[in-house]
């Protein structure tokens, strides 16, 4: 076991959180990347607001840190879709550093981006390095889904909710979630938009993947959630009306040949006072099973995911390996440590300390 | 991958649910024991209630089916406790067959019963077999609550309920856990009794092997549940009056080197109307967590598990391997099919098809 070396790719907000946790893990960051004039040439722990320096400065150059550094891991927290992504872990496995990542997409992108998928995990196996996607989602919405899942005898149906507050993302993502529209203008937009395919399909996909099913059929809807009494936006700064638009909920459903039916409802909207962010998990068949985290911190265990996964992600054969494949996941405690994979060293091409 | 050949060991309540799922799950029955002279020489599936024979015969001669059916597994449905269930174990091992049970003792036998737990690892080793103990809490006290820590950054504390409706065990069950005595009386009993160590303890020993933590304290305490308003008992047939005992709670509590403290709150009382089984979990630290399986149907999934285990505790390296070193749990379609460990292909002594 010896220390990890990790480069900290975006410095938003998440990454942010996980550079703290990194440091208090015990982890080495030996780069910092990102775009922002405001970042660039600052020191890390400056710019992520951690009140004390870390001697590392944020650069805007991803070849020179990535190539320069020995680092075992890059910390991506970017982009949420694997178009945007694409670039960011080419790179990555192009110069032999393991990659773990907080975009949605790519927890699970052999379903809506399968082309991009295999080409970088093409490219990760020839540079003997993993690709990983992670998140709150890893656990809440498919490794804890799935541990309740291995307590039937025979499934049914399979029905997630989840939620999340258009108001703790600033008031352009409360746009983008229609919120204070009329329910025809949501109906109109809905008709006209050209969205690319919600997260839940890429949690479906892992999902069937991980219980060993086979899809039939896939089936995704939009709902308007529609104020039942008039709900303060603070993002936006006004107060929307009964009848109004808060906010929408993305329904996927996935159909299996084993006839086993997945469902998973994903809602952005205002919140009133007094709610949380919940995961609400049920299950029919024998017997009929419930899973159920009040108050979940979806943005702080994105985070601890982010963090906690590094040792699995470095320690995992070559390739996009998703999470479903890695070990379960497991508390870490000080230090984060690591060990090489043997394989795995003897593919890498770059310098191993 | 081969079909499973497997001995139901006991016909009782549990088992008998089980021997339903392994058909179910495409197992090959190929022994069944009990003692009772009311289940020995009748159809397997007679004495479950399947509606239906098996064509296999319940024996009351386990060195006799375990010598001779070339079995894989043994389904172990017969007592709680270690000092019951170490020479079931001891023959499963000495005759070369994997045995997995229920016993809720040997979740993690290793804190409770750290002699018989030594003696039948070195057994189970020189015989090339692996004996596990798991059910319900597997899932729902250790794997679960273990996937939710995975999600933490720092744990200070994690706090687990479970409850139990005494009314489903009987009226001896009601008795023994002191339905419709006085506060006095149970204070009195309680004083007195010579109380084996609940299995909170073992559940608690299980998360702290399964964290990497180390105990530094133990200590276990017992309060009466006493009834608020009238609550009637169908098992007793009677009503027990407000201010009397309707059961009791076994507070374990572990604290460890880490600074982590763990405690499992086990309640088993009369329900009211609409209650039912609970399993509530909360941690503290960074961040917050929680767990909660509402209406959980404890009996069910104490017999999912057995039957899905058998996989993971047949290919499993030999010796006394507590559930949180298997595998994860998972579901498992049909057929439950089974390779074998080569390392233990070439140390098991018995014949193998």
């Amino acid at each position: 076991m010896r220390r990890i070396k990790a480069i900290v790719y975006g410095v938003g907000a998440m990454n942010s959180v996980a550079t703290r946790m990194m440091l208090e893990k015990g982890v080495d960051i030996v780069g910092a990347l990102a775009r922002s004039p405001q970042k660039v040439g600052r020191d890390l722990g400056e710019v992520a607001g951690l009140g004390f320096p870390t001697g590392v400065v944020v650069e805007d150059d991803p070849e020179r840190v990535l190539s320069s550094r020995q680092a075992d891991i890059a910390v991506i927290a970017v982009a949420s879709y694997m178009s945007d992504m694409y670039e960011h872990l080419r790179r990555c496995a192009e110069h032999g550093v393991n990659a773990v990542t907080i975009s949605e997409e790519a927890l699970y992108p052999w379903n809506t981006a399968p082309m991009e998928t295999a080409e970088l995990d093409r490219l990760a196996r020839q540079n003997g390095v993993t690709i990983t996607g992670t998140g709150h989602q890893d656990v809440y919405w498919v490794n804890l889904v799935s541990m309740v899942l291995a307590t039937a005898h025979r499934i049914e149906t399979v029905t997630g909710r989840a939620s999340w507050n258009v108001d703790d993302f600033g008031p352009e993502v409360a746009k983008d979630q229609r919120v204070d529209t009329t329910v025809d203008d949501f109906d109109t937009w809905l008709a006209e938009a050209d969205r690319p395919p919600s997260f839940g399909r890429n949690t479906l996909g892992a999902l069937v993947e991980d219980l060993g099913l086979t899809t039939v059929a896939v089936e995704s809807t939009t709902r308007p959630e529609i104020a039942q009494e008039p709900v303060r936006s603070e993002s936006l700064e006004l107060t929307v009306d009964t009848g109004r638009v808060i906010g929408f909920t993305d329904v996927d459903t996935v159909k299996t040949h084993q006839g086993i039916t997945l469902t998973f409802e994903m809602t952005g909207r205002l919140y009133l006072p007094g709610e949380a962010d919940i995961n609400d998990w049920t299950v029919t068949g024998e017997p009929e099973l419930h899973l159920s985290n009040p108050a979940v911190p979806t943005g702080v265990t994105t985070c601890t995911q982010l963090v906690n996964r590094i040792p699995d992600v470095i320690n995992a054969p070559p390739g996009f390996i998703t999470m479903e494949k890695l070990p379960r996941p497991r508390y870490r405690t000080y230090p984060l440590g690591m060990y090489v994979h043997e394989r795995k060293r003897f593919l890498r091409r770059g310098p191993l300390s």
